[in-house]
């Protein structure tokens, strides 16, 4: 009488795993250039996995959508063209389409079965990937970057962890890249990885942005499924300050972000705000 | 060539675990009241396990016991009496006599093995137990705020899950005990779970504490051993406000709380702000 059990298990560091209990497998492939994964979750939903690690689910896939989106773009008084680096599963974009004065968004994502995958099986997280004001870059982001000079309002890097493709994107010269592609009053997001899971990730991306940008700074969200549920965001800006500058909010459709979310999500722990200090 | 490797896994609901790796089992044993096991593990030090569920570990412990103990204490002018109900690892204790006001602290334990095997295998965090101020009364938690009216400032109910002998710290009748165990402007917090995993309890704990104080407040903080990764804290008040009768803070040796992150703690995202306003 017993049902066979099956679970994904993600071994979020070498000595802490995390795992999910499994209906069914939707999707598996290898790609040019990673793993791809589809399960679906008892607990949370869908899971996207990419090279064995949790990507997203449908349950807390908005937490993490809003804080990388919502932030920076609430921070700019009137973003206008955003580039979303990695991405491919469209939730980010869909959090930027939901800023009125937005009129472009371009997608940099390496791999586009990410893309392709994301619109079969998560379509509540890639719905906004048809819209006529979003432009697909299937390629390197890297290159994209520097080929773009003076072009954006708000860059978000939403990368998978630093190992294969996405090592480029925790190094400093793509955060110069970034400067140069940058407006002279624009601000840029990218994510950072856990505190306490990822001490010299989160330190070493946040001293590369505040080497490159006059002003940088960490917060932080509660996203279940990453290791250890805390994740870290850092915010290089050029011109306006993520705590002073912030204007009415324009939205109401979010599960996470609100105007107090926004500012207390910047009080850091004392470990951390130590940690970023060293 | 390869090590064998062992793991300790706590399911933290049917369809989700969390495994650490173990590179010794130190102690378990099986108490009057529940199981109890004592592992090292290799990515957080040592940890407990009652019942099967972590309780603490050497490396995330100061999250808890930091955000139960200091912000009530810091909502009250001048917390003279303070008891601790569950908490025999000494944790909460710990931090309630950094606050120079405390006289007495009364830890209510049914456990004494809890207390036994924390002096001897977590030192760092019983270090508080053996204080002069500190009175242990093994037995039940319940009972003994029965039998003693306004007799405390702050309340710390630093319990189990709502299973085996925890079940009683989960419902209203102990919230009224705890009402009138306090002094005419006592407040108390009570540990209430994840607002991820844990919605009905996070929900009818704050109602309880709606029903039996003036004013209630829910505020959360990371605990990365712990289901999701957030957990939620309720605080029922007669008199003080959390955020608007916070004084100068009275301590600095602190790794998770400071005076903003007090504050941040109250943000709620926008579905835990919702849920419990339902």
């Amino acid at each position: 009488m017993n049902e066979p059990e099956l679970w994904f298990t993600e071994r979020q560091t070498q000595n802490l795993s995390i795992g999910l209990r499994v209906a069914a497998t939707l999707h598996t492939e290898q790609t040019p250039y990673q793993s791809l994964a589809v399960y679906d979750t008892v607990e949370y939903g869908r899971l996207l996995v990419l090279d064995g690690c949790v990507m997203t689910t449908d349950a807390d896939e908005f937490v993490y959508h809003e804080m990388m989106t919502h932030v920076p773009l609430h921070t700019h008084p009137q973003p206008r063209s955003v580039l979303v680096v990695g991405g491919g599963d469209g939730g980010v974009v869909r959090e930027v389409l939901k800023h009125p004065s937005v009129e472009r968004v371009v997608l940099a994502e390496i791999d586009e079965r990410v893309v392709a995958v994301a619109k079969e099986f998560f379509p509540a997280i890639a719905q906004g990937l048809n819209d006529p004001r979003v432009e697909l870059q299937m390629g390197d982001g890297i290159r994209y970057v520097q080929d773009h000079p003076d072009e954006f309002d708000v860059i978000l890097v939403d990368s998978t962890d630093p190992v294969g493709p996405a090592v480029g994107l925790f190094q400093e010269p793509f955060y110069q890249s970034i400067y140069r592609a940058l407006k002279a009053d624009g601000l840029m997001v990218a994510q950072s990885e856990s505190p306490f899971a990822n001490k010299q990730i989160v330190h070493d991306v946040f001293h590369i942005a505040k080497r490159v940008f006059p002003q940088a700074f960490l917060y932080l969200a509660s996203v279940p499924t990453y290791p250890t549920g805390l994740w870290s965001f850092t915010l290089g800006t050029k011109k306006y300050h993520p705590l002073q500058d912030v204007s009415d909010l324009r939205l109401q459709q979010t599960r996470y972000y609100t105007g107090d979310v926004h500012k207390a999500a910047f009080a850091l722990p004392a470990f951390v705000r130590q940690h970023i200090q060293e």
